[in-house]
């Protein structure tokens, strides 16, 4: 750090632990499911079904998210997003949030700031209260975010429920991250569009207990790419899935980024992930709530094909890094 | 990696992130309260109070354990323990429990097996199930555990109900895991007594719940320290709280260890932490249950003395680092 470097005091270690979390929890608003947040040794969060839904997903910087790429604020938002998007996809709404953050010790608190700006904000926009965490230091920054959500009486929709003749929709954007991705890769930083839904993707919440309230047979977050998350659902469902590109949006902004890259944006759509749009399986056409886009069906057989036919590339993520 | 090393079939980058999550989650027997298990986007837990008490904590390879002090074992079991302790501490049973878990590629496949078998031995041990989690590859090794408890119709025993007149009490051990890092900081490896406390902690879940049913006024685990855990429930409850050492228990052996490092066993007992014991206040000697020990009291005021006087030296767990 030169001369204008934080002085130890505005870091990690000089504020310490306890002056870390009373900084990014004080005066910060909880939802009424919050029935104890941060400072006991745990939380207590309202489980008004009786049941409750957890999920965990891990963070790394430089893996799943880079600081001269992404604000610190844009990584706390993503943090919670990809875990939120996890409960809406078993039909849940998310009820609380706790973040494991494990950073070096010269981090600037400002940095800490607005990571904590970012996930209160994407945690308001989900319903949710962070309601306790842990801090610790380490060499590299680690962020681990578990969510807890509530059922509201309904079943939760698995990966494992799909059957031949159901219908194959989807909430959200496909491919949109993909392309922030390669753009971000090439250097550029705009379109803004596409660059801001890599940074912090927008999950479709309130699809998942939309799609859960009208008898989806299955149900998953699209965070791997369409293709390669359909496989998971095939797996589990014992089944085939065919999805036809004529129903998939492939978004004029996409086509014109692809066309400036050299790319093809249906391969972003199909094969992209990040952008935590939810994939679901119906019973009929006519169940498909408004939200949701009907793009394949379900087949008798196993595997993922794309009108059909085995899909030539790679499919899902590790295409991308 | 020598030519005995593994090879790359055998590293966390060889298997892949579902050939690992297989690995450590198939065959595991769940507990009923595990209502849907990993494999999907989230876990399914019972709440069955319609509450449900979590907690966070985040463990570094460096900071918060050494793999040549320790077998990945006992940082599985250690990773588990110092969370399920904290939902007790609560006076709530544990249910469940998520893993997050940031690892080199190189990890050999053995050493995730034997962090997974830890895992599962402490959760089998506490009643909870090992219901998700998350792999991803990092610089180091960062494990974040979630658990997840119910309270069974308990109102939360928090830290700041204390009131003056109230009897100080604690369950489980006190300064063992610190005479364990004494004795590890020398290159000793024995007696094991005291190293197996340092590398695994086994605190007194049942005395949680035990403790909330018999109306505990407040309670904490005992992770920093006994008096700067303290010192947290005489701020959050605004009291001073007593300790008596006539009434801590000195155990030989510590007193044997500390005889034999020139080193003081009540300061261990005083300010070691990471055994985990918990310690609670109670509104009445009688109401203590059988496994708690009364070692002081709560007064007027603020702060934490030991016999009437403030404690002289380090408090807590920063002078062990």
């Amino acid at each position: 750090m030169g001369a204008d470097g934080p002085s130890s005091a505005d870091t990690v270690a000089g504020m310490g632990e306890f002056g870390v979390i009373r900084r990014v929890t004080e005066g910060r608003v909880q939802p009424p499911s919050t029935l104890l947040g941060p400072g006991d040794d745990a939380a207590v969060v309202a489980a008004p079904d009786g049941r409750v839904v957890a999920s965990t997903d891990v963070l790394v910087e430089g893996v799943h998210f880079r600081l001269d790429w992404s604000t610190p604020e844009q990584v706390g938002r993503k943090a919670v997003a990809v875990n939120v998007a996890d409960v809406a996809a078993m039909g849940a709404v998310p009820t609380g949030l706790l973040v494991g953050l494990a950073c070096p010790p010269d981090t600037p608190a400002s940095v800490l700031d607005e990571v904590a700006n970012g996930m209160w904000a994407e945690a308001a926009r989900a319903g949710a209260g962070v309601v306790g965490g842990d801090m610790v230091t380490s060499d590299s920054l680690v962020i681990s975010v578990t969510v807890l959500g509530d059922l509201e009486g309904r079943a939760p929709v698995t990966r494992s429920g799909a059957r031949p003749g159901d219908v194959l929709a989807v909430a959200g954007r496909l491919g949109w991250a993909a392309a922030g991705l390669a753009v971000l890769g090439r250097g550029f930083r705009s379109p803004v569009a596409v660059v801001g839904a890599q940074r912090a993707p927008e999950p479709p919440y309130a699809a998942g207990p939309q799609a859960a309230a009208a008898g989806a047979t299955s149900m998953i977050d699209v965070s791997d790419g369409l293709l390669a998350d359909l496989g998971h659902v095939a797996e589990a469902s014992g089944v085939g899935i065919d999805v036809r590109t004529e129903l998939l949006e492939v978004h004029q902004r996409l086509v014109d980024v692809a066309n400036a890259l050299g790319a093809d944006p249906l391969h972003w759509v199909l094969t992209g992930g990040e952008d935590h749009a939810l994939a679901a399986t119906f019973p009929s056409v006519e169940s498909v709530p408004a939200d949701w886009r009907v793009i394949g069906s379900v087949r008798q057989g196993e595997g993922v094909t794309v009108d059909g036919r085995p899909y030539e590339g790679p499919q899902g993520w590790e295409h991308w890094r």
